[in-house]
């Protein structure tokens, strides 16, 4: 499909450009042109002959185009215990709640259940997610068969996985469809041996590739990690050469001045998860620490358990709110820095690099927000608005690689809301009874 | 209008009654009935002949009824700085991007930029607000035009208003029209002189009245209180007589254990305020405390220039997770409790004691929630899905005393969101230039 969408504000995420108006073009999965109108009619003018003929053409009544967000930390076949779980601390929530439940869960149940949450990350302009779960075939088949991108990670441990189901995942994965890829990990120092990780050094070598890892996300991980080697696991992963290729952690709430150098040594990433580390009392990662360091970061919602909402906005929100809170200044974290770690960032932990911003060349995941929405109004400062003000609500249109999936309320994944949501009442009352 | 809501699940908020399938009926401005199917046909034997005739049956394909949000604590007008006073902490914001362009403003400023709120509240499920700014008479025109109650208080202080207004106020809009009420209250101790609360307390002596302000905010304002009085404002409202029938404060951030036992001797409100405590870098209000100490808990989103989001979904969430992160407990402030501020509390906060819950008899402020969306999905617990995963995503219809204000994304208002939005955008020019 060839679109043409005019009369647009435009926010590219491409260096500091600013919001303008005028026109981006996509060609089958791919940008073709993002310009003024202006600069576009200077385009047809100079590349006559070579402009697709358009399947559609869209007047965006000045509403706002931008990259898609990239949510950079989630379990997705987690709407299974979604509002099952809630108000207990993460040891608690783990072993009771969620480790007993997982027990039961078939790759084909995982299928289902991710589809809930894809569903939800289009209503929010997720365009693609940094995934960690179970059963990594089953949930690829989701994203591939809903048209969503999918970065996974393995969560090998001690309990449930393999650093030989590992490697296959990476050489399956990776490539196996437009839609799914894979990168190197582990669920958490805190689930696995010495050994395995040793293990798993021995492959980041093989492939000299990133590390991926959940990495204090709470003091008595990080506490009970130290006493073990007289490391942080930030340290303790280094001190195995698990960050050679670089790679990055997960929640990162709990660092001290020691990890970050090391972070910033190995060009790690910082993914965080505001809301989930809110309601599992987690604490307040320091965000502001991270960006003075020069460490990129990069937003994730959490699974529904755990969130429960997958939503980039109430997201974004925390992310600078818990800063201001945390540094007790509420100048800290300004929203355009907001942005560019829900999107560009975000991006670019996953190995996403031709998602990241509109430009001629990159892939057509964009996002449409209705500015015509009293939370938009007056239009005073757009990354602003979007950032303190915006929400699900302002999510017009999401587009993943050319096709649209969501628009107007409505989903386009290859199979009905309705349909996905029995499925899951199904799993629910076989599992839970 | 006479209108049958059928095929509904209903979370009526009145005592414990858990969530239910049955069927509303509205009469006029009011609730006729509340119950199961198997009640409803009872009640319409036993009382045949007085069942009205219906002007519409509504199914509800098992979406939520339940009663509207109450927002305890705005600044509606305040949409003109919304996006353009970021990232400050208060007593900057206040003093040098708020106060000087509040002098600019008139009131039919007020009155138009005070609806681009009410449609926002409208898309966040809100019936109710309680607000405080400049104009009162022009702030009431613009609920009442556009059909949302408003429970008004004063922001008199040392440089605007006047306790001789204030009075004026109190006797001009309370019974004025269906939908304005107003209630005696002050800006807050740090902008009013000792003489002018005296004046306030002979007042609530007067009407035998409850009091109002922000209270004890940030922590400089209470420290500066002490200094000057030695009391904390709590303690100097209440040596002055002004909480003698009651009331309460927005924020309530900062307060002690005596704070909080004269709180519960004089049967105070606390309404709180997350969103712009946040954003604000104000801190987080003791709200368990709160609660332990039995004291009622109300949640207010602030004005669009402090949040800078109307969304008492945002707020629900924020209440129980801040609470969380306060007390490092992730058991801290469940989510019926939460649901309990946002509906009940904030009715009763607001002496809107005919507002608060679905029953025979209250008024039909009545929101519908969207169940069919994947943020709802699997319906495992609704009051937990409804706080942890909710948004504005969800809000099919708002009716504030039986009549239709906002459904499927339209405003029934009496003006056009254009229209309004026009408005606005010529404000802004003339004040920002």
């Amino acid at each position: 499909m060839n679109i043409r969408f005019h009369n647009a504000r435009i926010l590219t995420m491409e260096d500091d450009r600013e919001v303008f108006e005028g026109e981006v073009w996509v060609s089958g999965d791919s940008i073709l042109f993002v310009g003024t109108a202006d600069e576009a009619s200077e385009y047809m003018r100079l590349h006559q002959g070579e402009i697709p003929s358009w399947d559609s053409e869209r007047d965006c009544h000045k509403n706002l185009l931008m990259p898609g967000f990239k949510n950079a930390h989630t379990h997705s076949a987690m709407t299974l215990m979604r509002s099952k779980a809630d108000d207990l601390p993460l040891q608690d929530w783990l072993g009771n709640q969620i480790f007993p439940v997982e027990a039961k869960m078939t790759a084909e149940d995982i299928y289902h259940l991710s589809k809930i949450s894809i569903m939800e990350y289009l209503t929010s302009g997720i365009t693609s997610v940094f995934e960690m779960y179970l059963t990594p075939y089953s949930v690829a088949d989701a994203f591939r068969d809903c048209g969503m991108r999918c970065v996974q990670t393995s969560c090998v441990n001690n309990f449930s996985q393999s650093v030989e189901l590992l490697e296959n995942y990476y050489n399956d994965l990776n490539g196996r469809d437009e839609y799914n890829s894979f990168i190197l990990g582990v669920h958490a120092e805190y689930t696995c041996s010495k050994e395995l990780l040793e293990k798993c050094a021995e492959l980041v070598k093989k492939y000299k590739a990133p590390f991926w890892a959940h990495i204090q996300e709470t003091e008595s991980e990080t506490k009970e990690c130290m006493e073990r080697y007289g490391l942080t696991p930030i340290e303790f992963f280094d001190s195995l050469g698990l960050f050679e290729y670089g790679g990055g952690g997960y929640h990162l709430v709990w660092t001290n001045d020691r990890d970050r150098e090391i972070m910033k040594k190995r060009g790690l990433f910082a993914v965080t998860n505001p809301g989930s580390n809110t309601k599992l009392a987690s604490g307040i990662a320091p965000i502001r620490e991270y960006l003075e360091k020069g460490i990129p970061v990069a937003i994730g919602t959490d699974g529904p358990a755990s969130n429960n909402c997958l939503d980039m906005f109430r997201e974004m929100f925390l992310v600078t709110g818990l800063a201001k809170l945390k540094n007790m200044d509420a100048g800290a974290v300004d929203a355009m820095e907001v942005l560019k770690m829900a999107t560009v960032n975000g991006a670019h932990a996953m190995g996403l690099d031709d998602c990241d911003c509109l430009k001629a060349g990159k892939k057509a995941d964009i996002i449409m927000l209705d500015m015509d929405r009293p939370n938009m109004q007056p239009i005073n400062n757009i990354p602003k608005n979007i950032v303190y003000s915006g929400s699900k609500d302002n999510v017009m249109m999401t587009m993943i690689g050319g096709i649209i999936r969501y628009e107007n309320r409505t989903f386009n994944i290859g199979a009905e809301p309705d349909d996905i949501y029995k499925k899951a009442e199904e799993i629910s009352k076989r599992i839970y009874g």
